[in-house]
């Protein structure tokens, strides 16, 4: 079958099963999501021959070492797995909830949460995701077409296949959750133009992929783009708690989007703070401006690259700044929006940069590291949002609704 | 100079005007209102003698007598736009709101209201559109591009001057409202690629402009489609109340987006309610399907262009179906996800109807007409939105907004 074909028809069994979802009651998905939970304990061993195959190519293939470490399926993930669809299952449900009633003019006005409809997910690697989004998007009443990296293929085939296995057992429409069965780049640029069966596009991954979705899609996106977080020293900051949290916002996970990778000084307090965090980041290479290689020789010079790079290793770029609207502009040309902080004592400092900082997590005086869902209280995560529109931040299963406005009248006619 | 650079340059300087406005407190925001309010007022006419040339080229250039009419500013309609402004002056303003404060590990997390950035709004005709919209944006603290229709320019040109005179007197960027001189369609289609400075678009008016925004978009766009609006007469309806919503609907304003496009009928009731309707609706067209016109005879038969129509005009489509489900098919097949309604004394059909009828408002018992921002009690409304995600259903000045977590620690770091 051609794939144009093949992907129309796929998100039209999608859009025929999200239909169905959208009046199930929570306690029937919960059932479904305790069956998938189950089936997934069961099938420890066809998980993982699907992966040591995904492995093998990788390998073959020249994958690079962290790629596959991002790949690999052990005991221990797949633990992590079953328990990540245990807990999405104890969640309160988000569909039904009314958010809001009025009697505006004597008829009842409900804002009620209610589906989204189908969701496609493209993503890349660690397949993970593909149990995380399955389970998110049933949990919230959404159908799900899955578009997964080609590199794991095989265990996000597999891992489709036991969800919809659990689905079935619990008579919900196996099409909830689909997959697409196509390694081409092709079938992604035919998934984000069916408007009519599809209602958002959910990219995670690198910059390419991103780009290449938006420019395609015909249908909303909510971008999970990268994270060049920035923290700003302020001439009037705490210097201790400042070097301890650079410290860890740097070095306590670098790998992860909320890590980060551009430090802005005050110049009125570089010369004592750089020495001081020198020190403590001993580990970290750092590469950076004119005024910080005077303090730090031999240091190299962070070009134009570095200050837009997303690291994601030990590595950090370091600018001295003449003032806060400095480190504001330099945020406001480099940054990605998602997440960006100030040290400093001055209340009316943060407030200022905290409104100005275009940025869906502002951190002050604390850790970039603290931009996440599960810190902040919402449970499993789908993402985090850098874009502004719907849903901003670490996104949760309530962001996978949308409203509905109900009338309830009793023959209410508009008169004006 | 190009079309490109020109549309480059100006959304540059509207991302510039848009990053003063992001703290730019209430008061000073209000005052500026007023002043354009007042602007307008001592500008009736100028703004008169740029309507009277836009009239005399849409006479020549052969506009009909309804576009004419809606191209037209008297001294009523621009009362009416005067008063729109000094109504938005009053509402309470959306941005710093906040949402929401947890104490998830220790420091405070708030989730704020904030503004998008800058919205581009895309519209045909009407030269009020140009007012509400530039209120609406200033009053959210963004920034706005406006593009009018070319039918409409030398309107929409002078109103826009006045708004930048107002915002100027009130020490306010001019280019808080800024305005495309050019009626190239061109520049829509570089407008709608400015990712880097424009956060939104908005595009109102029929399905070809709406088309070749969502096409030529890479940025988010909340759509303002038209209203195929359906009420289905279940067989458990209270007929004379029927017959009364469904004359409310059609007839009370016919040219609106809310208004009644289709009615279904359950073939029990049929041929008893459609008689009695026939008698209230003398003036309306009727198109049928084959069991209708068998009530009706002589009633011209209803094509599937009709079913896909937004008549806008005293014409009515009426199809008689079988069950509940069939009602709800014909409505996710030819609905366009604005307003649909049920007439029912059965509270389980009304619940379930409202649960799987996919659109931004369902009506039970009530007149779709009532689907409207005024009605619902949200102040002016930039439109209604027939997209899902972000605003769904009438869209207010908060839905110009978005969100941002701020994180307030002293020094907290991620453990875990």
């Amino acid at each position: 079958m051609e794939i144009r074909t093949y992907i129309e028809q796929l998100a039209q069994r999608s859009k025929k099963a999200s239909f169905a979802l959208r009046s199930v009651p929570a306690i029937h998905k919960n059932r479904a999501l305790s069956a998938i939970a189950g089936f997934l304990d069961g099938s420890r061993n066809r998980i993982q021959e699907a992966n040591a195959e995904d492995l093998r190519r990788g390998k073959s293939s020249g994958l690079s070492a962290a790629m596959l470490d991002r790949l690999a399926l052990d005991t221990k993930r797949i633990d992590a797995m079953i328990q990540s669809v245990r807990e999405i299952a104890a969640f309160e449900d988000p569909v039904g909830e009314v958010i809001g009633v009025k009697r505006p003019q004597g008829f009842i006005l409900e804002k009620v949460r209610v589906p989204i409809g189908v969701i496609a997910v493209i993503y890349e690697s660690r397949p993970n995701v593909t149990i995380d989004a399955a389970a998110l998007c049933l949990k919230s009443g959404n159908g799900v077409i899955l578009r997964g990296g080609s590199e794991a293929y095989e265990s996000n085939r597999v891992l489709t296949e036991i969800v919809r296995e659990g689905l079935e057992s619990a008579d919900l429409p196996q099409d909830s959750v689909c997959f697409v069965e196509s390694k081409a780049h092709e079938s992604v640029n035919w998934l984000v133009k069916q408007e009519n069966s599809v209602d958002l596009v959910i990219p995670r991954g690198g910059e390419s992929l991103i780009r290449a979705v938006v420019r395609e899609a015909t249908i909303p996106v909510i971008k999970h783009y990268k994270g060049v977080c920035h923290l700003y020293i302020d001439e009037d900051a705490d210097l201790d708690m400042a070097v301890n949290v650079v410290h860890n916002a740097k070095v306590q996970r670098p790998g992860t989007c909320n890590a980060l990778e551009t430090l802005l000084v005050h110049v009125n307090v570089s010369e004592r703070f750089l020495p001081m965090m020198g020190e403590k980041l001993k580990d970290v290479e750092l590469r950076g401006c004119e005024r910080t290689r005077k303090i730090f020789t031999g240091v190299k010079a962070a070009t134009e690259e570095d200050y837009y790079a997303e690291f994601l290793d030990l590595i950090l770029a370091v600018r001295v700044v003449d003032s806060m609207d400095e480190a504001i502009a330099h945020i406001e040309t480099y940054g990605s929006k998602h997440t960006d902080g100030i040290i400093t004592r001055d209340v009316k400092k943060a407030q200022k940069f905290s409104e100005l900082v275009d940025s869906a997590v502002v951190t002050i005086n604390a850790s970039t590291r603290l931009s996440d869902g599960g810190v902040f209280g919402l449970g499993a995560e789908i993402g985090i949002s850098t874009d502004k529109l719907h849903a901003r931040g670490p996104m949760g299963v309530k962001d996978l609704t949308c409203v509905k406005w109900v009338v309830r009248g009793n023959g209410h006619l508009r008169i004006l």
